[in-house]
């Protein structure tokens, strides 16, 4: 038996239909179009996402500014972004110049235009179970599992990973959504027999590979935020895909699977914060 | 066999007897007490916590100020109370003035003064696993396991309950402390085959003796954060103490178990802020 694979285009696709035709709303109204403004980000793994963004954005009527800051002036430039109202979303891009901390610069951006959820305040408002910007990734997720009908109200889930990008904000919505959750991470024991059960695992640990079938659940829904460079150029996922797939339910695909969802949930929260900013 | 019965008091007294040293300390170099401002509860309950708050406070060295203030008057009362320098710390006490959201008070207190982590900035700081101020119930707990030598890392801790002052804080504080957890609600299903896996089992849902013998594995240390008031006037937890002493390794009583600390980590961490806002 083969799992499903759980593909995120469709889900992406879905995301960006409903993007399209908001900002599309919004630019009646306001006049001008959602706009996310790009800070950081001064490699070439960067720059090829920031265009990757650009490209996706303005398919769908929504803008992207982006400007290269030194360290000096940063924290003035974000103060600028959060003050502009021509500015409707704030995305920090690594690296940041040096000197000029994430944790600095994420406290910076207005809370209302923090549409990749990196402010404390919107992880805060996300464990309080309130209104809030999560990091795109992690929203992601949950828009995959719902997007392909997986039940989360009383569902048994393993999280495994704690970040505050992707594993524990993950975490935080899963519980809002009513799912039963444990996190599990570096100093965890006996990790597969606790990831065995799992109804849904979720694993955004960043070690290639690391969850084989033994850590599966049979039929269980395996979501892989993993993207793990290979030495040849590739993306590995932190789920071994091809053997797992005998044992889950259905699986996401690396690359392919989680990735896709996050631009059209970051796309999907600039238009959030622009309606919220002009009140709609 | 019977459990252990793991005092709140000998927690605080530790707790306190530092924060006495500390305040002493704070008052050689600044000229003043630290000083925690306590801003609503217009009924008789929150009278009494008030007082209790003021009789700990004073005995150690540190003082406490409390204005009631109508709604009008509120947002800008904790806008004062924050930019105020001779005050350190601000609690928010129910019942607040009727028309003054919990959510928007907590918006205006200086996340540097919010010494019982009520601002979703603390809260998303746990949960990225930065310095912050924590609810003092759910660190209470934390502490409370310290004192007992608790092992926490790598610990399968389960946590019943997810509200936003104690059982989701204290679920993020766990996973800080490298423990293995897993959240439960009222939604979950099958909680006690969940709750059996647990070490550490921690109960915060609010429903008089919700957890029985059933739910815990032998020679567990079961929290119970409960404090549900009975016909006759008296407290009983969320745990069915008695019952449950016979399968579990240490069991905190109700009243005196978890309450206790909470005061005392209210006095530390308004100590602490003090410390921090002369930047000692």
């Amino acid at each position: 038996m083969a799992a499903r694979l759980l593909e995120g285009r469709p889900v992406a696709d879905a995301i960006w239909q409903d993007v399209a035709s908001g900002a599309e709303r919004f630019g009646q109204v306001a006049g001008r179009r959602p706009t996310l403004a790009l800070v950081g980000g001064a490699d070439e793994a960067a720059a090829a996402y920031a265009r990757q963004i650009e490209r996706q954005f303005s398919r769908r009527g929504l803008a992207v500014s982006h400007a290269t800051i030194g360290a000096d002036d940063f924290p003035h430039h974000l103060q600028r972004l959060s003050a502009d109202p021509a500015i409707d979303g704030i995305l920090l891009l690594t690296p940041l110049p040096s000197g000029v901390s994430a944790e600095a610069a994420a406290q910076v951006i207005d809370p209302a235009k923090d549409v990749d959820g990196q402010h404390p305040t919107n992880l805060g408002r996300i464990a309080q179970r309130r209104a809030a910007f999560a990091p795109a990734t992690a929203l992601g997720g949950v828009r995959l599992l719902k997007h392909y009908d997986v039940a989360l109200s009383g569902t048994r889930i393993v999280v495994v990973g704690r970040s505050p990008v992707v594993g524990m904000p993950l975490a935080l919505l899963l519980i809002d959504s009513d799912a039963t959750v444990t996190t599990c991470h570096s100093r965890t024991r006996d990790m597969a027999a606790i990831t065995r059960e799992a109804d849904v695992l979720c694993v955004a640990i960043g070690r290639a590979g690391l969850i084989t079938p033994e850590h599966v659940k049979p039929g269980a829904i395996v979501l892989d935020f993993g993207t793990n460079p290979t030495p040849d150029g590739a993306l590995v996922g932190d789920v071994q895909t091809q053997a797992v797939m005998d044992v889950a339910g259905g699986i996401t695909p690396v690359p392919g699977g989680t990735g896709p969802t996050t631009v059209a949930v970051l796309a999907e929260q600039t238009l959030r914060a622009a309606n919220l900013q002009r009140g709609n």
